[in-house]
């Protein structure tokens, strides 16, 4: 294949891309400067040099040169490196990008991510999600309580089935996001379950 | 103005509709056969001889042919007349069709419907709600909860703020629907008073 | 049935709109004044009789009082009617919105109103265009050209074909409209048959 | 900025991709095995020497290991190279993917990528498109005719109007694709101007 259609494909298995936007952005890094094509290989080639998994939570951050010499087996993000969260409340979200957005809602405790939801026709859950990682720091840490943060859709409510079922004989409290009316949302156009949730979670 | 035009001015003020598709519709009606012309028009005719609005709910309901012979005044709807139905909660709507959605999350209680909601800038509140009704209502009933059921919007929310300080005095126990992710919602993208408030009402 | 149910399903046949659009227009009917709502039953009541089907181009088209008391058989619409027109030439369109459209463009000539497009499935196209009346009127009239004006789709495709056939026997010059770019659309994103069309009318 | 913000930022200069998007790519690569992600770095660096641009059309296209090593001024695509080509016929397009669709309609003529089009408001055309270089290959060439292929916008138009001007003293064909029903549209949307070129070029 030549190496035009070869990032092509490269860029179509990008989340959300299809052939076409793919085959605009290389023609974007065609007519870029040879300079900045060499800048963006040289970031997406250093991210793995620049960046570490948090030990604790799983998800990736940016580490600074110091650390990135020494070693990095261990390591933990600023967040679970930090004395002053709230290590008794373990938020367990799916993806990286959630904790951003949990963060601004205020939250002080510390996170889990499992790196995605189960399928519901897997056979093996820990395939797709960070089962057997999430377990261990379950039983490791002084947890009071877990909150399952899923998506409120078939698939995360499959995955909160298989982590309820999976912790429960852990001894620890185990809580999910209440459901309700999200901001912007109508009562003629919510589903019975979630006017039920909003019902009974009403104050 | 030519009749065409004129019917055409008429449906744009139906909900939703714009110039185009009014004029789809006098085209629609000009294609249809002359009976079920007449009969679409005497339907709209009969709205009112055929529907009542409820005394107590202020919703529209249909009317059996004895009742519409004789008063409408104080008629009440099959909700309303109900009498299993838990008088004693009271669920503040916006609009009829809210209360087809609510009856299906298996609430047993019984509805007022504002009839919409305060726009912001609106300085009399009672010419956009039914502010007055519900006051008497609210004073009349022995209700024991008020729930405020309005859409989790900017309007929603300074309607709902509203209605807790003229009902404030009253000695009633006043609620609002719980927040917290809608089904179908991902954390991803929800608000950080979605998070807030999911987090705050988990279980 | 109860009369809200009942007009809620006459809503729906209209073109475009579903159940719940349907029932919204029924709960704006409800809440508007009987007054408004006697008046749009009478107007589209009245529709037959304010209105005529023109006997040369098959379209709808009000008419004044003294018309409406007179005969309405071989009336015609203000186009037809005009002698200043080119009737030479006409421009065969799907339906009564497409000639205000067309007039828009400065065309001078007359129209026929078909009256819709033929499935491809369908095996009597006569049951679904005005075929014979075309023919009526294409073999009446002193014509010089005839302007297909149907949809670029594949139902419009079809159509055009049966009518090409139909028509070809009368001796009448027949002529299609040209494809091409239409306003906002971009090279990227043309199909081939549309660029292949744009370069053989290229100017 | 640390190297994930970094990223993120490069990939929201890519065509089409806000900020939240652009983070989920970094997330993407982040998650990859790094052999891939060495791997995409490696395609992108590459990219500028396993491809070159023609010297006549401007486009960008794949090159063989052999000519890479060699000199690459003066090189010509497989279209321009290709001696079965209408030389006589230039097709001038924005950009490189107009090319892909214009093959696919079987033009048999040769191209020239303008990269871009005109802003409404800018001073020196020559900034946004490849002005001096068109001119220069007009010049040069025994072009019988130059077909104007820009995109029927506001902004294609001004373009079209620049090239006509500065091409009109080369004493040259100057042509553009026609206006028309693009494949899909029906004339009941389609602008006044698009079914007048429709008409004027029907057939």
């Amino acid at each position: 294949m030549n190496p035009i259609d070869r990032l092509t494909e490269a860029f179509e298995k990008f989340p959300g891309i299809g052939p076409r936007q793919a085959r605009r952005f290389v023609q974007y890094l065609l007519s870029a400067a040879p300079g900045s094509r060499a800048d963006i290989a040289e970031q997406i080639k250093a991210l793995g040099a620049n960046t570490a998994q948090c030990s604790s939570c799983y998800r990736w951050f940016p580490i600074g040169k110091q650390a990135s010499n020494g070693a990095r087996v261990g390591i933990l993000c600023d967040i679970c490196g930090d004395s002053h969260r709230d290590t008794a409340t373990l938020f367990v979200v799916e993806k990286d990008a959630d904790i951003d957005n949990v963060e601004r809602s205020g939250f002080k405790g510390t996170y889990f991510v499992l790196g995605g939801t189960v399928p519901l026709a897997a056979e093996e859950p820990a395939r797709h999600i960070r089962l057997r990682e999430l377990q261990k720091r379950v039983a490791e840490n002084k947890l009071g309580e877990i909150i399952l943060g899923l998506s409120a859709t078939t698939e995360g409510d499959h995955t909160r089935n298989i982590l309820q079922e999976v912790l429960k004989d852990l001894g620890k409290k185990i809580s999910s996001l209440g459901r309700g009316l999200s901001t912007g949302s109508e009562l003629e156009y919510a589903d019975p379950d979630t006017i039920a949730s909003a019902l009974s979670s009403r104050s």
